[in-house]
C-alpha cells in the first residue's frame, strides 16, 4: 500500500460561516483523536463527539464536533477523521497547521477520493462522478451524475468485460490446439456477443454528446435584427437585468454568456449583435463572430421585430437553423398587428410574445424545454455521463471489436482474435480503472477443463 | 416555548467544494431523518449515516453523511439534523428547498445560537463569543474567544450577582421593619463587599480597551520624512509587495491598511504619505491626514533615514509620541554612516535596520511584539472580550453601585438601597441574559427567616 501517510486537507470553502470542516485520512487519526482530544480511550466510529481541540503544545484552538469512521468503512477506505470548527478561516487554518506538525500532509487535489479508488470503494468512473457532482450546474446533470456514482456505468461495462472475457477464453483455449478449429455455430454466436458489445459501444458514444449537453448546458444563441428585442428577450429569460438593454441600435456588441435553468436544463445562452448591414467596423466585427458562434450553438432564438417585415438572413445563418433547432420569436406582440412570415422561415415553430411585458413568455419557455427533451434522443435514464477520457476508451475499445469481427470472419489464427479482444478488455478496464489480467484466467480456468 | 418550528441554513461557506454542510434545527428533524434517509426507525443519536438524499417527490438529489443530535444534548438544545452534502452550491440550494417543503424555515442570521441562549445553552456572553471566534483575526483573539465560549466571564458575573443579591436580601430584609436599622458593622461590611465588586466592575471596562486592542488589532502608524523608506518597511512587515515603492518622492498619497500577525498579535498598519513641506495640494491633503491618523494609533513607527539628519517633525505628531508607543527606526544602515539622533527623539526605542535588505529587521519585530505587551496593563489571561454592549451595561453596574454606596452613607431607607442594588442586578443581568427577579426571592427566602 503506498498511502502509508496522513493527509488533511479543508473540506469546505474558505470563509467566515457557522462552521468549517477539516478532514484527515490515514493511519494517524485514531492517534490524534487520543491526543488532540485528550481522550484516553479510543473515540467509538462514526459517533459525534463535542470537544476542545488542543494543539500540541496545549493550547485551545477551538471547540468542535469531531466524528472518527474506521477504514475500510469510511469515504478513503482508511481512517477518517473529520473535525468541525467554526468557519473562521484563521481558525481552520491553525488548526491545518497543527495536524501537519503532527505528521499530516497536506493533500493533494482530489487526494481523498483517489485513496478511495485505490482502496477499492469505487472505480473510476464513480470517482470521475464525484468531480461531476461537485460541478454540476442543472439539475439534469446532478441526476445523472448521482447515477453514475452509484456506479451504472461501471456495472454495465463490467457485465461487457464479463462477457467479453467468456468470448477471450473460448478462443484462447485453441491457441494451444491449432489443429482443432471453433465449430462455425460458436463461431457465429461468438461474433454476435461481440456485435452486441459493439452495438453498446455505439450508443454509449452516442451518450458523450447529451452528457455534455446536460452537464455543459445546451448552447443558447440568440439571433435577430437590432432593436428586434434580443436584450429583452435574454433578461427576461435570466428574470434579471444582465444585458444593457439601449433604444439605441447595436449596444450589444459583444455577445453575453448567461446560464439559465428551465424546467432542470441548463441554458448557456449567448446574446449576440444583432444581424444588419453593420456601419462600423466593430459593428462588423460584432456581426462576423455572431455567425461564427452559430457553428457551435445547439439551439437557436431568432427574435423578429413582428411589426415590422420578416429580415433577410444571411445564408450561413439559415443553413444551421431547421425545424429541430430554432423557435422563432415574434416580439412586440403589444405594438399592434404581426406582418407575415418571410417564406424562408416558414415551417419553423413560432411564438408571439412582448418580452418587455412578459407575455406568453411561458409559453417560449416550455417551447424551449420541448425542443431540448426531443433532442435527447435517447431516454433520458439511459443516458450516461460519458466524458472525453471515456470517450478515447470506448472508441479504442470499438476499434478492438471490429478488428475481433474481421479476424473472425477471416478465419485469422485464435492468437490474433484474442490479441483483440483482450485490447478490448484492456479499454474497459482503463474506463473503470480495473485493469486486471488476472480476470481473464480466472474465467478461462473455471469455464474450461484443461484436460481437453 | 417560541421554537415550536423547524429551521434550516447552509452553515458552510457557499462554492464548489468537496463537503457543503445543511443544518437543521427543530421538531421536525427526525420526521425528516425517516423520510429523505427512507428510514423505518430513528437513527441513533450522533452517529454518523451514509445514504441517499431523497426529495419529497422521490428524487435522489445526492449522497450525504448525516448526523441525528438529540435535544437537550445538542447545539441548539434542540433536535439537530447535520447533513453534509457534496460541495456543490446547486445541490445545497436543492436540499434547502426540498427542507423547507417539508416545512423547514430558513433560518434568521445567528439563529441557530440565538436557540441555543433561549434554550439555556449558553448564557449571552458566550452567545457572543461565537461571533468572536467567527470573526477573530489574530491568535490571542481567538484564544480570548475560546476562554469566554467557555464561560469565564458569565462565571464571574454569576458570583458578582450572587453576592449582590446576598446584599439586596439583608437589605431588602429591613425594608418591612422601617423602626430596624441596619447594625453599623453590618452596613460596612456591606458596603466593603459592593466596593469591591464596583473595582472588579472597573477592572473589566479597562479591559475593553485590551479586548479591543487584541480583538480588531493593534493601530500601527507607520511615520517618516518621503523617502525614508516607510513603504518598504511595510513590505518587508508584510512579508509581500503591497505598497508600490518607488524613488519618486510622495508616491504614497493615501494611507493604506494591511493587517500583520506579529507573535499572534494583530497589527493593523497604516502607511502614511511622508511627513515634509508638501509641494502639491493633493500632497499637503495627504500630511494633513496623517496627522488626523494619530490621533486614533496605538503604536508608532518613526520611520528615518539614518544617513541623513534627523527631519523636523510636526508638533501634533511630537505631542503625541512617547518611549511607550513609539519606535524609531533608523532606516538604510546598509548606506554607510548614521548621524546622531534629534535630541526631541531622545529617549525612544531605537532599532537600525535595512528594510530592502531585511537586516535585523526580526530584531524590530520584537520590539514591535515586547511594546505591544507592555501595553497590556493587565495579565492577559485576565482580560475579558468586554464588548460596546457589555461595556454599556458595566457602566450603568457602577453607576447603580456608587449610588447604592451613597445611600448606604447617607443612612438613606432601606427601599432606596434595595432599588439601586437592583437595578445593578440587572445590569448584570442584561450582560449574560439572565433577568430573572425569582432569583432574588429565592435567596431571600433562603437566607432569612420570614418570622423575623
Amino acid at each position: 500500500m503506498e498511502n502509508n501517510d496522513t493527509i488533511v486537507a479543508l473540506a469546505t470553502p474558505s470563509g467566515e460561516s457557522a462552521i468549517a470542516l477539516v478532514r484527515v485520512s490515514g493511519p494517524l487519526c485514531e492517534q490524534i483523536a487520543l491526543s488532540a482530544f485528550a481522550r484516553n480511550k479510543s473515540p467509538s466510529p462514526r459517533f459525534a463527539y463535542h470537544s476542545s481541540y488542543r494543539s500540541q503544545s496545549g493550547d485551545v484552538l477551538d471547540d468542535v464536533v469531531y466524528t472518527l469512521f474506521r477504514g475500510p468503512k469510511s469515504y478513503t477506505g482508511e481512517d477518517v477523521l473529520e473535525i468541525g470548527c467554526h468557519g473562521n478561516p484563521l481558525i481552520a487554518t491553525r488548526l491545518l497547521e497543527d495536524l501537519m506538525s503532527r505528521g499530516c500532509r497536506q493533500s493533494e487535489p482530489g487526494e481523498f477520493t483517489r485513496r478511495a479508488f485505490l482502496n477499492g470503494r469505487m472505480d473510476l468512473t464513480q470517482a470521475e462522478a464525484v468531480m461531476e457532482l461537485i460541478q454540476a450546474r442543472s439539475d439534469r446533470a446532478i441526476s445523472l451524475a448521482n447515477r453514475q456514482l452509484r456506479g451504472v456505468f461501471g456495472r454495465q461495462l463490467e457485465e461487457l468485460k464479463q462477457g467479453l472475457l467468456r468470448t477471450v477464453a473460448t478462443v484462447e483455449a485453441y491457441i494451444d490446439f491449432p489443429d482443432e478449429d471453433l465449430p462455425p455455430e460458436q463461431k457465429k454466436a461468438e461474433v454476435e456477443a461481440i456485435r452486441s458489445v459493439l452495438s453498446f459501444c455505439g450508443r454509449m458514444i452516442d451518450s458523450s454528446k447529451y452528457a455534455a449537453f446536460l452537464r455543459d448546458g445546451v448552447k443558447t444563441l440568440i439571433l435577430g435584427e437590432p432593436n428586434a428585442g434580443k436584450s429583452s428577450l435574454l433578461n427576461c429569460l435570466l428574470g434579471f437585468e444582465r444585458a444593457i438593454v439601449s433604444e439605441e441600435a447595436g449596444t450589444t456588441r459583444d455577445f453575453i454568456r448567461e446560464r439559465v435553468m428551465l424546467d432542470g436544463y441548463c441554458l448557456q445562452i449567448m446574446d449576440t449583435a444583432g444581424l444588419r448591414e453593420a456601419k462600423s467596423e466593430i459593428e462588423r466585427e460584432g456581426i462576423r463572430r455572431t455567425v461564427e458562434l452559430t457553428e457551435e450553438a445547439d439551439l437557436f432564438l431568432l427574435v423578429l421585430d413582428g411589426t415590422k417585415p420578416s429580415p433577410t438572413l444571411p445564408p450561413e445563418v439559415l443553413s444551421r437553423i431547421n425545424s429541430g433547432n430554432c423557435i422563432v420569436v415574434r416580439n412586440k406582440s403589444d405594438l399592434g398587428q404581426f406582418k407575415p412570415l418571410g417564406d424562408e422561415l416558414s415551417g419553423l415553430a413560432e411564438v408571439s410574445i412582448s418580452a418587455t411585458k412578459g407575455d406568453e413568455t411561458d409559453r417560449l419557455k416550455s417551447m424551449i424545454v420541448e425542443t431540448i427533451a426531443s433532442h435527447l434522443a435517447q431516454n433520458e435514464d439511459d443516458i450516461i455521463l460519458v466524458n472525453a477520457r471515456h470517450n478515447a476508451a470506448l472508441n479504442e475499445l470499438a476499434e478492438c471489436l471490429e478488428s475481433a469481427v474481421r479476424n473472425f470472419e477471416m478465419d485469422e489464427p485464435a492468437e490474433f482474435i484474442a490479441s483483440e479482444l483482450r485490447g478490448a478488455v484492456d479499454a474497459i478496464g482503463r474506463i473503470t480503472g480495473r485493469i486486471d489480467n488476472e480476470d481473464v484466467l480466472d474465467v478461462l480456468f473455471s469455464s474450461f477443463c484443461i484436460g481437453k
